[in-house]
């Protein structure tokens, strides 16, 4: 198949050479037949993520820059009819967000401002956004439905993320686009440039008889295995058909312990190993230590995950990413 | 009284040349023993709307420029002790706003990201944001009560108030500060600058005999007068201390409709004018047709406005227009 001829009908990934986008762009190339640019600004993402087919189109691009995104976009739009925008390029770092609030106004918020004021003017039928269930904030142990507020984000991660959802629910009220937001927990799975998982890794690799815990390692989360995060995303674009489409998605259960995850990593592959845990609640100022989600909407589609609970994703990806790393 | 002498407790009022800053920042002076600091682009806002007071000190700054609100911030914490932070500063002009998604970026959500991003290391105590009913997006005859979500502006002035709120959650998160966050409805009075009746009376004085209103006139909203709404804000910020306090003001009414205001202001000063009315339910793109705001957090604190209906608040600012432009 080559799309060296005429306009062909694409799609955009922002962050598409990043731990979720790169999953994400080879399950497109699957599933459609489409042709798929990748724009990445290879910070976290790599260009080795990205398996090689002539259906991928890499653009390196920072989207802070807004005259590049704009000139980026248009020459994408003389090559293709883009059908889809899959906006997954964030800062991924919260705690370093949380340091300094310019790097997350830069690479949440900026990014999705200049990416789609770039597309103002464009056709387009469906945006898709990787938001967070960090954009609720803390809400002890209520179940959070999307409909759950006031929206009180704690860290700028969050405030960013939301402030981008508030922005794309605005820029499809001028035109015929559907947009879909998509409330990530947290997402494991390979291949891994941040995280949990990928940061208790490194740091035993670097002293194998002592991993030191941020936080009482009582922190209890959702983890999601990065091929059900893209199975519901699919779903949800498939049959959920208002003009705005807000889901959470996460995992089954109620989370899993930064302690059992500690061990879990110590017993696979560092046996012996101690592990020391810090004193404060939350890992980081803006972390929220405990959180309850409803998927009941998600689960409403009739969406299966593969791999149903915290402990049985984090397995998972301890393996692949152990495989990666050691 | 002078404050010549050593630091002085003080308070910011950004847009505080504007229409509902200038009423607050003179309330703020009879109120409070604080010296006020007014900053103000002098986009709307005009030095004669100030009163003349060696307690109040004007600032012509654009808070779209970061350094410069730097400097501005560091040069007020010299002088006095920042107790608190009003910050009404933000585009006005709802319309022009959905044309151009970069005036409300630029003035309500630049502003606020700039304005806050120089305080971040500095003491406050209390940070007052002027939000919007924009915030929730269309929901039709729901009442909406500060809980409705899922939050989904329409307008880019909504979007970025929204974004605003956002930002101002996570700031709270890192200091002492309490957050108040006031979600407005439309505010009449003077000195206007902006608004239906002030767009009304100047278009009549151009045309005495015809009044071209946008939208079918239908629109039915909830307007408050710009005294009840201070009483609102300082009832609110003087009785509400949780880390971030959010509430709805508006009027005790379910609102008037546009049809309705042009009349009274063409029998009030342009007796036997013309008004001809457009087909579309919005006035523009954005616009919310029909809106009902519930009140109940804060009526539960006691608040009791002076012009209790949206009919005499516009009845009682047509008044005091009218003598400022006629």
């Amino acid at each position: 198949m080559s799309f060296d001829y005429g306009k062909n009908d694409g799609i955009i990934v922002s962050g598409g050479a990043g731990f979720i986008g790169s999953n994400l762009a080879h399950k497109l190339i699957k599933t459609t037949s489409y042709k798929v640019y990748v724009i990445d600004n290879l910070c976290l993402g790599k260009i080795k993520n990205l398996i090689s087919s002539e259906r991928i189109e890499f653009i390196k691009l920072d989207l802070s820059n807004k005259n590049k995104t704009e000139n980026v976009i248009n020459e994408i739009y003389k090559k293709s009819i883009i059908k889809e925008v899959w906006h997954m390029a964030a800062n991924s770092d919260i705690p370093a967000g949380v340091l300094n609030t310019e790097v997350d106004f830069q690479n949440t918020f900026l990014s999705t401002y200049n990416l789609f004021s770039s597309l103002e003017t464009k056709e387009l039928e469906k945006i898709h956004f990787a938001s967070s269930s960090a954009i609720y904030g803390d809400h002890g142990t209520t179940k959070i439905m999307e409909s759950t507020a006031p929206l009180f984000p704690i860290s700028n991660y969050g405030s960013f993320k939301l402030a981008s959802e508030a922005i794309l629910s605005s820029f499809v009220e001028k035109n015929n686009a559907k947009l879909y937001i998509y409330r990530f927990p947290n997402v494991v799975g390979s291949p891994a440039t941040h995280g949990v998982i990928y940061d208790f890794i490194n740091r035993l690799l670097l002293n194998p008889s002592k991993l030191k815990v941020f936080g009482n390692g009582k922190q209890k989360k959702q983890y999601l295995h990065v091929d059900d995060l893209i199975s519901a995303m699919l779903l949800i674009s498939l049959k959920s058909f208002q003009k705005r489409n807000v889901f959470n998605i996460g995992s089954l259960d109620s989370g899993i312990e930064v302690c059992e995850i500690a061990k879990l990593i110590v017993e696979k592959f560092f046996n012996g190993a101690e592990i020391e845990y810090g004193k404060e609640k939350q890992g980081w100022i803006g972390d929220i230590p405990r959180f309850q989600y409803s998927l009941e909407k998600l689960l409403n589609l009739g969406w299966k995950p593969k791999f149903p609970t915290s402990r049985i994703a984090v397995q998972k990806a301890i393996d692949s990413i152990g495989k990666e790393l050691i």
